[in-house]
């Protein structure tokens, strides 16, 4: 059997089986559903190195004393426009849909709200916050200090850096709605992950070695450099977006950022940060929607240059993988699906 | 005499020769007083593109009509946490002065505030109001519509999206602050100009033409097309940074961008947006001031990769340039030099 053969699970099944996971840890079911919700969310959204394929990784934590399944997530300061959250040492995904909810609320007074968490965990892909203040038509915004650091300030070799992720989400009225989703690296860790997972190499520029010269065999990226987007200016990016989300918010940053992917028992304290700007307090609703459906159109009109089939907006594949996801299931690698039977045998629950 | 032979000027005759050509050409001195103090400061920060190399560009808009001396800048929204100015066609100069007062007034009760404008114009370098907002102890983030557009959409020819930077400055204790600025192209249209009028060859990287080949010569930037940072990932940036800087404003974005380098008399009705953050919201100050200090010199006091002399931090260029600057001049290329002059006779003033 090839190592990348799939099988595929509906939507509603891999929720399930995620719930069942977290209740077998003894998660609050409140709790385990909204996790199962915003992890298959990512899964049905495509974001393969940030959904499901972390269960093992949640649980692992979670059975080692490192992650709270009843976290007592709590105010530490407040302004009518701001507030910081501490998670309590909960999983990302509760601690900054809370926060995503306090900023929208604030938001419907003030206008904008920016709300920021420490003790705080991985919360899967950027998408799923910044999407949250959609449904109350604001923008949202979100940026996270990464949960292991892979990158050095430019032109070093120190892991001081993560790929420290920004996610926007602009509304829009008849086309999808506008999502940006990007780490500040080339390569996100999650596709280095799921490249290794699936027995692929990386493209030249993902990741250099200590030396300079290019990576491209994941299995190797332990000892490699995750490069940032155009040099100095992503390096500049996620400094920045790390003092925001990290340091501003009490929360690692720079050589306090505990490796996740190494260590299942140390305290994370991951920051993260959520922004919900109202629209109604700069523009009409409705007029701003379908100016941003008019501008979909107009970038995807494009002429195009010699090759190129088709010209995407940033959220166009987003909105196609999961509408196909939806009708046709999520599909599950080979080695993450032996992965996840044995998390099941583990746990006693059904195999997915 | 070569090309690119400088003249020096001091910081104080840089700002009154720009104080003069705009009294000259009616603005109430006040404005013509900030003008200055900005647009010199530009060119004290090293962002040559962006001071006074612009200002025979800014006068003839203004002679045209294309500009106003004396706008009327007005709220026309505002919220706890958010304004909406009208810049009334004045200089960008002014208006997101104006726009980070206020946000820094609202900031200092909400914690955070967001205030966009629309009908305003060019305003230098991003820097600048990013800065405004530290010596309240706040974190600044300034966003514009790039006054030109240079760039497609990822993989297109129409030229729909210009640089659309960001700055964002984040205040420290001894060291200088942490102050990014940068495009989401990998060059900005001012370094393009810079080394059209020094006579330089550009390096590859920066532009391509419509035939998707390397543009490098610096007089052919009009056939050209401006490449994002990391491909899609810099599209997607700088069509976000539109949205929100440009639409939710009422100011315009995608094809309804005036080339501000092209025409001198369309009301350009650019945008931009500026967030003041409070960090007392957030943390204590000096604490937090203190903590940048030491990821300042973590970063610094990485190991290199080899051949490399120096880790540098985001901002401290600007920070150096500034102090040398200020003690031994503003180096004004000969091209710029005769510009200026030409510029000094026409409006009966003293030559720089």
């Amino acid at each position: 059997m090839k190592e990348n053969t799939m099988r595929t699970v509906t939507p509603a099944r891999l929720r399930d089986f995620i719930d069942s996971s977290f209740r077998a840890c003894d998660m609050p079911p409140e709790n385990a559903g909204r996790m199962a919700e915003l992890m298959a969310g990512a899964d049905i959204g495509g974001q393969d190195g940030h959904g499901v394929f972390r269960l093992p990784q949640y649980i692992e934590r979670i059975r080692a004393g490192g992650m709270s399944v009843d976290p007592g997530i709590s105010v530490i300061s407040e302004r009518p426009a701001t507030a910081l959250l501490d998670g309590g040492n909960g999983p990302g995904h509760l601690v900054m849909s809370r926060a995503a909810e306090m900023a929208m609320e604030k938001a419907k007074t003030c206008g904008v709200a920016w709300v920021g968490a420490r003790y705080s965990n991985h919360a899967g892909p950027a998408f799923l916050y910044a999407r949250m203040p959609l449904k109350e038509n604001m923008i949202g915004l979100y940026v996270a200090v990464g949960s292991a650091n892979h990158m050095p300030p430019w032109g070093g070799t120190d892991m001081l850096l993560s790929t420290n992720p920004i996610a926007v989400a602009v509304p829009s009225n008849t086309r999808p709605a506008i999502v940006l989703d990007m780490a500040t690296t080339v390569a996100a860790y999650g596709k280095v992950k799921t490249a290794a997972d699936r027995g692929e190499t990386m493209p030249q520029g993902w990741m250099i070695d200590k030396q300079g010269q290019p990576l491209m065999d994941p299995t190797r990226a332990g000892e490699g450099l995750l490069l940032p987007i155009g040099g100095p200016k992503g390096y500049g990016l996620s400094l920045i977006f790390g003092l925001l989300a990290g340091t501003l918010n009490g929360a690692a940053f720079g050589a306090d950022v505990v490796d996740f992917n190494a260590d299942r028992q140390t305290t994370t304290n991951t920051g993260h940060f959520v922004i919900a700007l109202d629209i109604a307090a700069f523009a009409d609703v409705d007029r701003f929607k379908t100016q941003i459906d008019g501008i979909w159109d107009e970038m995807k009109s494009s002429d195009r240059l010699p090759g190129v089939e088709e010209i995407r907006l940033p959220g166009e594949r987003l909105a196609a993988t999961t509408a196909e996801r939806m009708a046709n299931g999520v599909p599950i690698p080979h080695t993450l699906g032996k992965r996840l039977d044995t998390l099941a045998d583990t746990l006693s629950i059904d195999r997915l």
